[in-house]
């Protein structure tokens, strides 16, 4: 039984989340209906990050496994055509060895989080960035944000609804910069909590406005307790980026 | 009677360019309409260059006068207030001189065509690119683009309803490259033609699949004939993105 890893790009506007809910349409079951229209198998398409709804991916990575065999590039372009008018696509297929599993043998996840700092709302952006009008100090945002770099207690920065075992995470790198009008937030991890990257971008841009000092984001860690962080970035100014695999 | 100079931006998707036409929406109606309904003044708002349907902008340049004087920054806050929902926004106003003409003033216009080029169709950049599936060689369309550098009848690069004086222009620069998975062609002159842009990118495409030569883009240049150049690259992938003044 052949196995197949997908690298898949898609708006997350108009979906539930990755994850296949009752309540509208999900990337995986766009991608699972896709795959079956192509060759008539249910194959079950497992993603390396569980996005949240409104939440981009430029490299969210998949597997699944057919029952018969077909070339990779096919596999690509016949899924695709399936998949429009959704705003899914298949970047890259490549066949994958059997203990390939896009969620378990991952080793790195990168999130970037654009944000437009300017006085004027997105239109070319629409949906795509967080608009902040209010001058942001990325510096500053950048310099706090070593503060939650490494090994810490994140549950200051995790959903109610978090199913991870743990909340204590190694959080290998999350910076700050100023990229003309917009702000990126880049970050990577093993693993993150349900809504980590949001909370940490929300409490930053406390930061960023002069609100929050790099001291008040270390205490809001070490506090493990999510009323202490800053809101939630809204999901649409967060892309899954990459996942790396050895 | 005060004059302001605007910096725009929009998304030309839904529009009929940014000419006030009877068949449809346009940015400069959408704009006229925004400072009426905030002043109740009947302005006309001149653009620098008259962008097509579907084409986008990030730094179209527009002027307006008004009866009664306001501080630029509330006529940008105010004015973008009463564009939503249109998909346009004045991302800069300033008070400019009263012999400031957007259009007549303009020393040079820049514009940039984006490509997609690979496989799979766009998502996130959905009606924001020109989406060309087969590899193109970017350094080809470079080297050949520079045969049209510089002053040239360019008639073979112009629409039928252009309402230029003359076909002859100087192409101050046209340069292509490779960003990724992108070829982003950007070009500079003091004007261009009807369509210039779009059927210079249509032609570097033939180039960039290995159709034509460099000697074959200068023979369709020198053909004086729209026939001889390649089809026009479709408005979604064009840009006005700055207009320069004295």
């Amino acid at each position: 039984m052949p196995r197949y890893r997908l690298l898949i790009e898609y708006d997350g506007t108009a979906f539930v989340g990755w994850q296949r809910q009752e309540n509208g349409a999900s990337v995986q079951g766009a991608l699972q209906r896709a795959v079956k229209l192509f060759c008539d198998e249910d194959a079950e398409v497992t993603g390396a990050g569980r996005t949240d709804a409104g939440v981009h991916a430029t490299g969210q990575v998949a597997h699944l496994d057919l029952e018969r065999a077909v070339p990779a590039d096919k596999l690509r372009d016949a899924v695709n055509f399936h998949l429009r008018p959704a705003p899914v696509v298949v970047v890259e297929a490549a066949e994958a060895a059997a203990d390939f599993h896009a969620r378990f043998s991952a080793e790195r996840r990168h999130y970037r989080y654009r944000i437009l700092n300017r006085r004027s709302p997105p239109v070319l952006e629409r949906g795509r960035v967080w608009w902040v009008p209010k001058p942001l100090d990325a510096e500053a945002m950048h310099g706090a944000a070593q503060m939650l770099v490494g090994r810490h207690d994140f549950s200051s920065f995790r959903a109610a609804q978090c199913q991870a075992k743990s909340p204590v995470k190694t959080l290998d790198a999350l910076t700050v910069r100023r990229d003309g009008e917009a702000i990126v937030v880049e970050t990577t991890a093993r693993s993150f909590l349900h809504n980590q990257v949001r909370a940490m971008t929300g409490s930053l841009k406390l930061v960023g406005e002069g609100r929050w000092t790099a001291a008040d984001l270390a205490a809001a860690r070490d506090a493990l307790d999510r009323q202490a962080a800053g809101p939630n970035a809204p999901p649409e100014g967060l892309y899954l980026t990459r996942v790396d695999y050895p």
